[in-house]
This record gives C-alpha cells, sequence and structure tokens, in this order.
C-alpha cells in the first residue's frame, strides 16, 4: 500500500496544525538559535557554524545535538507542504546552505565529530549517535524534497549517505557496525523511495541483519577504541552488558518480544516493516507481526503509550504497565505511530489503525499542551505531585509540562508528526483507497489516469459522524475501505442516502465498497459513540479491580481540578450512568464525561494509620471525566486514568 | 525508667536466640575472618591488623568496615550474658586485645584513616563514618563490659571517647562537627551510664544540639578539605544540598517530622530521648514525641517496617507507603526498636510497646530466613519475583533472602538486638516493674533491698495466655504493669485466680497491679488472639480498597507457594471467615490462617490487552495465610500483605 497525502481541515486536528506553526515551529527555531531568553543555550546552528568554519568555538550540547536541527526542518517541510510561506522557508534555505558549508569534501556530515575530530568518527556507534543523527538529516532532505521540489538538501544527504555507504557494508574492508540508536535504517528507505536508488534500500537492509549477530558489533569497537566510554568520559563497561537496550540482543528475524530502550525499539521495528515491504520479505514481516502483537496485546498502556520503566527508557515485561512509575515517552508513542502506518501499508487491517488512533489522541498529543508551549516527555496514567517531588522512584514523572528538554527530543518530534498528520489518513492498494483515519481532510489521487479527490467532513472525536464526497470526472471503477473502528460494535454505512449491510463488506476491520464511483457520491458513515467502561487483562497487575473510561477513541481521566485530591479513593460503582456532553468552553472543547461515584471522607477515619475491623466510609460524588490528552492544562494536581470500581 | 534484663526460656524466641549463637554469630567470625569460601572478604579483622603494624597491606572495605567487628563483639557479649561460652570469649578477647593495639597513643581508633593517613581523620564527618564507627565500638564495649566485667575494651573506648572530646566541643578551638551517619550520640549515653562520667553526655547532648545549625559543618568541612568526595573520589556537591539526608536540615528539637535516611534518623531519635531522659530535657522530649507520631500516624509499614523509598534509603512523605517499591531496611526495624524502647524508659505507654512488638515481630525478624543464614536488607511488602528483576525500580527488591551483603549492617543487627532482646522485656519505674513483652523468661530485680524474680511463661505469640509467678522472700509492696495490647479489646487478668476488674487498673495501656506480693503470687493474663481484618488510613494510596490479616501481633501474607501466581488478582470478601490453626510442621510451627476467597480466572479473559464492558471473572479459592516475617523460607514466588476486598 502506498500513503496518500491530505490537506487537513479539521475542526480538531487544524488547531494543532496551526500551533505547529504559529508556535512550535518558531520556538523551536529561536531555540536552536540560543534566542530564548529563559532557556539554556542549545547551539545546534552555532555548532553547524563552526563546523562549517565560520565561527570559533566548541561543539555544546548532546553528541546528538545536529538531529534538533533536522527534525526542525523536517516539520518545516511538512508545514510549507501544507501551508506556503516563503519567509520560513527561506530561512529553512539558510540552515540547510549553512549545513552544506558544514559538510566535509567526503560527504561526511556530524558536528560533533567535525568539531572534536574527523579521526574518531565511527569509532562509537554504540553510544554517539552518528547514525542517528544521519537519519534525521535524511528525513528532513526527503521531507524538503518533496514540500517544495529544491534538491540541495537532497543532494546534501544523498552524499552523505554515499559516504557512509563507503564506510559499511558486507563488502571487505567495509566495517559490520549498525546504529547505537537505530533511526537510519527507516531514513534509508525514505531515501530509496525519492531517488530510486537501491543502494540506499539494501544498506538500510545491511544495518538491520547486522544488527544481534556474534561476534557483537559494540564489543568490537569498544575493544578497538580503548574500551572507553563516551558518557563516562573514561573506561566503560563491555556494551555486551546491556545487549537488550539496543535490541541488538537477537537477529532483528529472531526477535519475538519487544524490548529495550522504547523508542530505538519501534523505529526498527518500522524500518523492518518498511524493508519488508520493499523486498517483500516475508520472513521480516512475520517478525514484525510478532513484535507489534506483542507490544499491542502485553506491553503497551491503553493511551497507546510504550516504554514501561525509566530504567533504559524501556519496556519491561509482559502485563508490566504501571501507571505511576512508568516512563512512555512521548517519542515512542509516535514512534508506534510510524510502526503502525507500516504495517498498514503491508497488510490493511484495522487493528493496526485502531492502535495509531490509540496513540494518536492519546499519548501522542497529551505530549504537549493546548496552547503547544510546553511537554511530556514521560506520560503518566497516575500522579500525585507529592510523590513526584518526594518519592525517588517519581524523580522522572513530572506532574507538569515542561518548556524543553536538555534532551530535547519529544517537542520536535511530536512538531513533525503533527505537521505530517495528513500522510496518515489514506492508503491506497490494489485499487482500494482505504481511509485508516476520520480527520476532515482532502486528497487527491490518480486511479489509471482518473483524478479521484475524496473531501471528508466530520466532527470526530467527539461525534461519530463521518461525511465523505468523492470528486471525479466522469465514472470510475474503484474500491474504497473505511475503517470500521474496534471500539464501535454499531456502525452504520449509507452512499448516497441507501444504507449498505456492514457485515457482507466487512474485511479486516475494513468496510470495503467496490463500484463504479460517480462525481459527486456522497457516504455517510455513523460511528456512534458512547463512553464504555475498559477493564485490563487480569494479569496487568497495576489496573486489576480498576476500570477506564473511553468514548470513541478518547481516553479520559479524573483531574483533581474537577474532582478534588485523594483520586485513589475514588470508586466508580459498576452500574452508574456515564453521561456524555460537548463543554464548548473547556480545554478548547471537549466531550466531558460524568458519573455517580463516590469517594472515601478520609476525615472520618481518624488519625490511625492502622484500625482493625475499621471501614472507611464513602460519600457519593460526582465524577468529572475529560480527555487524557488534555489533562494539566489548567492547574497542577492528581490525575488518573484507571479508577477503582465497585 | 530503666530496663531489666531477662533470660529468655521461650517457645518462639529462644530459636532466634539459638540461630544467633549457633549460625549467626559464628558465621559473622568466620566473615569479618575472611573464611567464608563463596563470599567475597571482609577484611575487618584484616584492617586492624594492619593498623596494628602487625601485617602489610590496605585497607579493604567501605569506610565503616570497622563497624562490623564492632557489631560482632556486640552480638558476642550479649550471647555470653545468657549463654556463658569460654571459648566464644576467648575469641572476643583476642580481638579486642588486636583493637587494643591499633588504637592510636592519643585514644584514636579507626582503621581507615589509620591506614590511609592520620592527618585526615575528622575531615569527612559527612561521608566517613568516622564517628559512626566510634559509636558502635563503644556500644560493643559497654555491652562487653556488663555481659563479663572486664575492663579492657571499655578501657580502650573511654581513651578513644576521650580523644573524641578534645576534638569537638564547645570550647574554642574545638570542631563544631556532628556525625554524617547517627550512632555515637546514642552509644555515648550508653557510655555515661556505665562509666557515670558525665563528660560522655554532655558530647552526646553536643553532637545533637550542632546538627542543623547555621553555618553547615559539613559545607565547612567540605570546603576545607578542598570540596572533594569520598565517594566519588574526586570532587562533590555541596552537602548542603541534601541536607534532610542527614537529618541536619534543622534543629533536632524544631524537627517534626521524619525524614531522610531511615536508619540515620532512628539512631539520632534514639539519642535524642535517651539524652532527654537523663537531662530532664522536656523540650527534647517533646520533639521525640512529635518525631514518633509522625513516623507511628503517618510513616510506618504495618510490619513496623520504615523507608519509603531506596533513594537515600529513606522517609518519603505523610501516607507514602508503597508496598513494592519500599525500602524497609531490616536496621530501620531495628533503630525503630531502639528508639521505642527509650520512650517507654521516658514514659511507659502502651502505643510505644504496641509498636516495638509490631516491629519486632514482623519488620525485625523478617529480615533473616528461619536458619539464620540469609537475610534481607529490603524487607517488601509486596513482591513480584518477575518484576524484581525485569523493572529497574525493583532493583533493590531481592525476592529471596541473600546471605551476606557488601555492605554488611542488617546480619549483624539483627544478630545483637535478637541476642539482647531479653533487655526489652521489662522495665521498672517508680517501683511498678513494667511487663512490655509477652515472652517466657525470668528476670530478678531488687526492690528496696528485697530480691523479687518474676517467671513469665507463655505460647505468645501463637496464643495470648501469659502466666506469671512472682517469687520473694516474704512479701513485698510494689507495682505491676501488665502491658494490654493494643490487638487486643477482651483481654481478662487475674491474680491467684481472683479475676481483676481491668478498666480501673489500665493505665496508659498497662493494668497496674499494685498490693503487698507474695511468694508464689501468680498472674493470668488472657490476650485472646482471633485474626482480624486490618485496613489503612484512607490517605495510604497504596492500601487503598485493600486488607491486612493479623492475629495478636502478627501480621500474615500470602505467599505463592500456597496460593498459586498472580496473587494481585486475590479477593477476599469480606464476610469469608478468618480460621486459625496451629501447624507444628510449618515453618518452624506457625498459626496459619485460612479464609475463603476469589482469585481471578486469568485464563478465562482471552488475550485481549483492554476490553470494553468485559468483566473478569472469579472463581473460588481457599486462600493460606502464613506469618509475614516467615515468607520466603520455602520456594520463591510472589508474596503479599495487602489483599484486595469485596
Amino acid at each position: 500500500m502506498g500513503n496518500l497525502k491530505a490537506k487537513i481541515k479539521d475542526t480538531f486536528w487544524s488547531k494543532y496544525d496551526a500551533l505547529v506553526r504559529d508556535v512550535v515551529i518558531p520556538y523551536q527555531r529561536d531555540a536552536l538559535n540560543d534566542r530564548v531568553a529563559d532557556a539554556d543555550p542549545s547551539c545546534a546552528i552555532r555548532n553547524f557554524r563552526i563546523a562549517a568554519g565560520e565561527e570559533e568555538g566548541e561543539f555544546y550540547g548532546m553528541v546528538f545535538q545536529d538531529s534538533d536541527v533536522a527534525k526542525w526542518l523536517e516539520a518545516v517541510a511538512y508545514s510549507l507542504e501544507n501551508h506556503p510561506d516563503p519567509e520560513l522557508e527561506k530561512e529553512a534555505d539558510e540552515v540547510i546552505d549553512l549545513i552544506g558549508r558544514a559538510q566535509q569534501p567526503d560527504g561526511y556530515l556530524n558536528t560533533f565529530y567535525i568539531i572534536n575530530g574527523l579521526e574518531n568518527r565511527w569509532t562509537n556507534l554504540h553510544e554517539c549517535h552518528e547514525l542517528y543523527c544521519a537519519g534525521h538529516m535524511i528525513e528532513a532532505a526527503v521531507a524538503y524534497y518533496e514540500a517544495t521540489g529544491k534538491r540541495k538538501f537532497l543532494d546534501i544527504v544523498c552524499k552523505f549517505a554515499d559516504h557512509i555507504d563507503t564506510v559499511f557494508g558486507p563488502e571487505e574492508g567495509k566495517l559490520k557496525g549498525y546504529p547505537g540508536h537505530q533511526e537510519i535504517e527507516l531514513a534509508l528507505v525514505k531515501l530509496f523511495r525519492v531517488t530510486k536508488n537501491k543502494k540506499y534500500l539494501e544498506l538500510a537492509k545491511f544495518f538491520l541483519d547486522e544488527r544481534g549477530n556474534d561476534p557483537y558489533y559494540f564489543d568490537i569497537e569498544w575493544e578497538k577504541r580503548g574500551k572507553t566510554s563516551h558518557w563516562t568520559g573514561g573506561k566503560g563497561a563491555a556494551p555486551s552488558k546491556s545487549k537488550e537496550y539496543n535490541q541488538a540482543h537477537l537477529p532483528v528475524r529472531e526477535q519475538t518480544e519487544a524490548v529495550g530502550h522504547a523508542v530505538r525499539a519501534v523505529y526498527m521495528y518500522t524500518a523492518m516493516a518498511d524493508v519488508a515491504m520493499e523486498t517483500g520479505d516475508e520472513e521480516l514481516l512475520e517478525a514484525c507481526r510478532r513484535l507489534w502483537n506483542n507490544i499491542v496485546y502485553k506491553r503497551m498502556y491503553i493511551t497507546g503509550a510504550i516504554g514501561s520503566q525509566v530504567h533504559g527508557e524501556a519496556f519491561s515485561f509482559d502485563y508490566d504497565l504501571p501507571n505511576d512509575t512508568v516512563y512512555a515517552e512521548t517519542c515512542a508513542a509516535i514512534g508506534l505511530v510510524f510502526f503502525t502506518s507500516r504495517m498498514l501499508e503491508a497488510e490493511p487491517k484495522g487493528q493496526y489503525a485502531d492502535v495509531m488512533e490509540r496513540a494518536l489522541y492519546n499519548g501522542v498529543i497529551s505530549g504537549m499542551s493546548l496552547d503547544g508551549k510546553s511537554f511530556f516527555y514521560v506520560n503518566p496514567l497516575e500522579v500525585n505531585p507529592e510523590a513526584c517531588e518526594k518519592n525517588g522512584i517519581f524523580r522522572h514523572v513530572k506532574p507538569v509540562r515542561q518548556k524543553w528538554f536538555g534532551c530535547a527530543c519529544c517537542p520536535p518530534n511530536v512538531a513533525r508528526l503533527l505537521a505530517s498528520l495528513g500522510h496518515y489518513i489514506y492508503g491506497i492498494k490494489d485499487n482500494i483507497i482505504y481511509t485508516h483515519l476520520y480527520i476532515g481532510s482532502n486528497t487527491e489521487v490518480d486511479i489509471d489516469g482518473t483524478k479521484v479527490s475524496i473531501g471528508q467532513e466530520t466532527n470526530y472525536p467527539w461525534d461519530g459522524k463521518v461525511s465523505i464526497t468523492i470528486k471525479l470526472d466522469g465514472a470510475k471503477e474503484f474500491g474504497l475501505g473505511l475503517r470500521i473502528p474496534g471500539w464501535c460494535n454499531e456502525a452504520k454505512l449509507s452512499v448516497n442516502d441507501q444504507e449498505l449491510d456492514l457485515a457482507s463488506a466487512a474485511v479486516d476491520g475494513y468496510a470495503i465498497i467496490k463500484r463504479k464511483w460517480q462525481d459527486g457520491d456522497r457516504i455517510e458513515l455513523d460511528l456512534p459513540m458512547e463512553p464504555v467502561r475498559v477493564r485490563s487483562n487480569p494479569l496487568v497487575r497495576a489496573n486489576i479491580g480498576k476500570v477506564a473510561i473511553q468514548n470513541g477513541p478518547i481516553v479520559y481521566c479524573l483531574e483533581e481540578v474537577d474532582n478534588g485530591p485523594n483520586l485513589h479513593t475514588v470508586v466508580l460503582p459498576k452500574d452508574s450512568e456515564l453521561e456524555v456532553s460537548f463543554r464548548e468552553d473547556l480545554l478548547g472543547g471537549v466531550n466531558v464525561i460524568t458519573a455517580q461515584g463516590e469517594k472515601a471522607k478520609v476525615e472520618a477515619w481518624g488519625l490511625e494509620l492502622y484500625k482493625a475491623n475499621a471501614c472507611i466510609e464513602y460519600v457519593p460524588v460526582k465524577l468529572n471525566f475529560v480527555p487524557y490528552y488534555a489533562w494539566i492544562n489548567r492547574q497542577p494536581g492528581e490525575m488518573t486514568v484507571w479508577i477503582r470500581e465497585r
């Protein structure tokens, strides 16, 4: 399947699009240029000037500082695609020119090593993110080329990729390495797709296939460089002590469980799916399915977040999904969207789109405040602000979104995903146009020479009614696949006011309508939303005896601002009704859910810490649920997604 | 109040006494002498030989390695008190001789600094445990003197204390420091009590009163020594960044909350109570009461364990009592016993003895296996072994007891407490003999020239019947205070078969019987035990909706070996009966409790991680509870104290 690019015009998502354009991209540009007054300098642009020999100074920042510039350019590219902006484009061109001037004659491009000594390049793939930064540069260049048609940036990264290809590969004399932080693999597939140069695809496949082999490459390079570690500044432990962290514990085709650093994992799985598709490698695709199933059936939060532990920012083990000590990095949820979109390309199944939707509407956008000015790196599902401050196991959990980060991976990652969201709505395969997401938008596609335009209108996710209008010259036979979300049991579908039998149209979570479409044909899809109680597999220790509320794709939570403190004492009776109402005035306009609940009368208990044969008194309370993604946009306080029930 | 020393002859505790004598003390001696084959060498004795100039070599081990030798000698002393053993005494005398030979002419005694350079002594009180080790040496010497009557060790530590008194004090030219790890304060009070030399009491008071003053002493010495840190080996952060860790954030009299490293805290509070008693300092005693109340009403586990977080091995905040990420160091529960015993001395109130009993029967002895060969440092109240292995937040929690530790504080601390348990049973104040603990034992006390002997027989904690027999020549008027435990509502008391009205005899948790006692008078106390459901203050997040089972002083738990895996899915209905039976064959002979419960039928759920409108099926199961202290003496597995209820 190929993806189509749609232009978004949507009550829900256009706000995000505008935020990225008006707030995030300008803020990020200022940050990269060290113009944000109250923040530590980034020096990311300055590093390029030093590397280009245009300024004196030392490299500053994280070893992967270059990737911030790349992610910004990628977000700019997507934004320009939808909203031409000559001034922004000029700024981007100037940055690209600077990148070009920093590039070495042999194509090498990484300011850390250009500034600190090229003799050390490619000696510490394990820790130093060289190939990771290259990957982001390539992704940005591909996006910029596709948005603007300008080749300069693309030429820069092709030259860089060509250089990398002279260094790494199966041929004798080349290094048998692969990145410590996966990213370049998926980027090389993008570069292959735009340039049609198979070398890039083969290099991506090489990096994937080398990973997990014996002897362990990261140990080899560690021995070779004198057993030093970038992070300690001196000697370091053998990298083989933590092979799972980089998913290098087994050849990728043999991996069955999602382990290690969650972002690296899903970036790698994304590339595995890409390479499997491009090469028809069924074994590799089967590995993707296994890893997918392991995540989705055993290691994913209800918000689509992944990564259960701060140690290694990593997966932990099956059904280990603590809500409070969680990691759930915004970037990992974004990576899951990438992985999902590739699985959808490989095989159009509703289960993939369900997870993509779950992550997008919950664990991804929870990462950014409604004003686009602050960000979560960690997205907890349960927060007690005092605990975050006073119990060290919560040190990584911030009870409010932060302005920016020393390691600034999440904000630009959110920006580039939101700016490119139009790429995730539609796919096409075998003359069937699949609608994965319900987002107001327009797209055009050429089917055997016929230009077909699809317009989608909806008030999703606050209402499940979707109108789709087909425009084309004359008539054309093709299929339209409309996803019936997993959360919806009573979908209704009509074409030109004629209801279709959904059961007979259903294939793998999509209703497939094949017919000769006429200009002006109108599809009405009704996906009735009603709030439901969701429960976890009983093996999930953190959620036993608890329930979460979901309405359509939106996961809800209780916040202290609406429900008072001590949310752990709240109980939702099994039979209390869940009522939905749209609140225009609240959080940018959201469906809220109310229910009759109970809460402990803490003052009735007295001072004792433990009492024999005494019960806690409960009093009735009205519970007010708001969408999880929108939490902590008012005042700080407790929050919980999972509520005890009785 | 003074404490009386009793000789224990008890079905429950004599086993522990024997273990300490037969297993722990010999093992520890071998460990200190590097004779344990499968363990890292301790070198603790070797350090003394090097310090004495009798062997070449370098200091090895933790900076507080000397304290292991001291704690061993202290345990030996208590053991000799009850069980004379000339061979053991000879071994101890030899170690004491060695200590004497290592002592410097000026009285200084610490192998780390003697070996590494005396010029650095007293330059890093914050990190280097010099005064802490001195404290343990003093405690050991006092115990050894009291057990054997031999002065040599006592003279050694007096000389050392005299030296310390020349270095620290309010006088000009002396250092205004205090220990980084409190311990010497309570030891100096013991030294004062045995020598009657007020200087030692004053030095203890000085150390307490200096703490928390401005400017911050640990910063001053840090600046003076060039801002170095013992632990980093190079430069270190300003100690004032973590004042609470050492309870140095406020003058001790102004402290209201138990904060920081839990062991340091309770050792300090113990000394505060000691000094308050010896000096009649009501302000200081009031601070002790405040801190006591903060612990017992807000920061103590049901097992008497304290310390909610691994970060700093520390208290966290009110009602923050996670059962799984808990620290609950064995040494901290022991320290709480110390603090408790001093509060009881200061004011005989049953609430103190209740906590002492709670800690002893649960959080202290849980630290040692039933064979005396393995130990917990951390005593969790809920364990999932897979989580301990695979989720980093549980890295400090071991699912089975360990043989010994690199930092070997807990095993010898358990040993010295168990060997001296006879000191904690009785106290005397104003001619009333208080019975704090019900333990089979004999004690003698002189009341105005009359020798009174008290014999106690009981099958406690498996049965609440206690018989006390008074022996004396002739008749004598005095009071007997019998603690009525907080867990007991229907106590019965009779003297020579004549029932007494408990209500009229009750004073602060004790039944006080004042009469002219005759030889052979017999008191029968019946404290009926029945298993009860204990619930927590609703502000305790970790225990909401959960119940724990207690019978008499014993807290129970569920183990996987008796109840299968997935203990989080177990539910105890509010109305199911709790049945007690004594199992001679199990865990050395214990009361077990059974109840009809329910458990999730996990296989009925299917593969989904989340389901809307689906409920978890439960099936009836028989629940088997065993005493918490005895857990993990069979096969490894899950364990939980708190069980969900419905």
